[in-house]
């Protein structure tokens, strides 16, 4: 395929912005020809930033906006208010078709909400769930959802396995993938009521590979692709897999330079260490997509450098060529037609 | 205070009984000369463990049972048919005040049955939570619920707020320890329903420290000492905990022995390395308490050897000399004199 990818990055979102963020798209562009990238946010500053760098220049755009949407805004109302916002402006550029991806270190919840008020949901998607891939011992996990939806019902999650199973087959060309519901136990019956309800719902459902139950402290091991759950349970797996890494990543640096002999021996095991952090860094892994939207949404962390950037910018590829929204599309016109023909029961019988 | 305090361990629970429970109970007699056990089980088995060792054998008794509870039999019918088994003969010493405390490796659902069933609740009390100690860079939180309260309401997270804060306070020694509310966010609006209804009690909560809300990765930091949350989102934080430290600790002996220099460094390395391990190692840090029964009932880990069952005796004097139970007693009573007497409305004030 030779088509141009479109990606529009948020210049002014995130900690390190605009240097890693204008960084990250430099690279990406070195990196892949068929990106053309925008950036959205004050032009004197990208331009800037940009002026550090040799880069392909008709590949990159800078579209100036005059606003910045800043982490502890309310989001609702900031997405309202900041139109002329690098957010809300680089989500616009994606609904209006200018754009095929929009990328963002910014306010979480601005994404979330920007993304389902301007970009807006395919027809038949109840929500939008925010689905990281996570590392794990035999390779990767799609955790989704992880910070859009609380309070969802079961039905969202049925929904949410299957997009997320169209997800890694698509952009992490995994075969059939295993769909596992977290829980607190193997057992069907066990869980608060929402799991309850669930389990049966995704056992009976024919278009996943339903594996069961997965407990959190099988998760890091790996032995489900896909793992379902509300976004407040998933935000915790999430954010305690980050807390207790880079705790330990905090401590080790500190013990293994605690003393010479250590030290000496710390220096020798480098190599091995490094490589084990990498395969656990969180970072190395791309952003969050909402899947569901009508055109592509990548959160990224809000301390993402420039390498994050650059994967993330990456994955939008994988994810246009695969044309992830356009299977989920025909996912839900197929199941549509099976309802109107009265054959089945499914996900989407609830709206 | 040398008051003898008697202690049941379960001797057939878990997967290392009845070697580890019975070698656990052996070392805490010998390190603590207050403490006096009872083993319920197989009589023959647990006669023929104790006779390898030396021990102080005033300070021991076998009740003989005839019956195990196994991990995966469901709890209300293991309970109610398993009358003669070494779980609900121990419960019942403790019921019938022969013993202070009960200590199982057992089914968790099958001692958290058992438990609210026969050992049964403070007067007051809505819920029972388990509540565990965390290992953190900075010490030790309570982590309250991980385990017995699927679909709690606000109220009864407020009496965990209160439970913990008790607990942290006597056993732990935490002046006005922080409470903090396991969320997906630092803003007081943040979280799912049950988080938004919950986050103004605490608030408004004259009798305890709290400290707002706690983000998952925040947690292995410290920051907080009693972690309120519902029994599901708290299992997956601790045993994601659990998984990941576990995880990282088996690649780290993978990686380190890969090659000869980085297996020489790493044996340089290797005290600091193994005092990390064990900083964070959640079995140093005894069992899990059931809060809020009228006796003290203690869950360790399935996998829980010698150490963890020795370390889980021992906390129980603490929680005995501190008695724990009746302070949460005159709390609640308190409580119910105010309520009286019209002054406050607070946690208990709905049943």
């Amino acid at each position: 395929m030779s088509e141009s990818v479109r990606i529009v990055v948020d210049a002014m979102g995130g900690d390190f912005a605009p240097v890693e963020t204008v960084k990250g798209a430099v690279d990406a562009l070195k990196e892949n020809e068929r990106i053309s990238v925008i950036l959205t946010g004050n032009a004197d500053v990208v331009n800037a930033e940009l002026a550090k760098y040799e880069y392909p220049k008709d590949r990159v755009r800078v579209v100036a906006t005059t606003q910045v949407i800043e982490t502890g805004e309310p989001p609702v109302a900031a997405i309202q208010s900041k139109r002329d916002s690098s957010l809300v402006v680089g989500l616009n550029l994606v609904h209006t078709g200018e754009a095929d991806a929009f990328v963002s270190s910014g306010s979480s919840g601005a994404v979330l909400v920007g993304g389902q008020a301007i970009v807006k949901k395919i027809r038949g998607i109840h929500r939008a769930p925010m689905a990281p891939v996570m590392p794990t011992a035999e390779g990767a996990a799609l955790l989704i959802d992880c910070g859009a939806n609380v309070d969802p019902r079961p039905q969202h999650l049925v929904q949410f396995a299957i997009m997320g199973s169209i997800y890694m087959k698509s952009v992490n060309g995994v075969e059939n993938p295993r769909v596992a519901l977290l829980n607190i136990g193997a057992e069907e019956e066990k869980g608060d009521t929402l799991r309850k309800e669930t389990y049966p719902l995704l056992k009976a459902c024919p278009d996943i590979h339903f594996v069961g139950n997965i407990e959190a402290r099988d998760v890091p091991k790996g032995g489900a692709d896909v793992i379902v759950t509300d976004a407040f349970s998933g935000n915790i797996l999430l954010k305690m897999y980050e807390g207790v890494g880079s705790v330990m990543l905090h401590e080790l640096k500190d013990g293994l330079t605690a003393n010479l002999v250590s030290k000496l021996g710390a220096a020798m095991a480098l190599p091995s260490l490094k490589k084990i952090f990498r395969k656990f860094d969180i970072t190395n892994y791309g952003g969050a997509p909402l899947l569901g939207l009508k055109g592509l949404v990548v959160k990224t962390h809000g301390n993402a450098k420039a390498k994050e950037f650059k994967n993330t910018i990456l994955q939008c590829v994988a994810f246009y060529d695969e044309d992830v929204n356009g299977k989920i599309v025909r996912y839900l016109e197929e199941e549509r037609l099976k309802k109107e023909s009265g054959n089945t029961v499914t996900a989407d019988s609830e709206a």
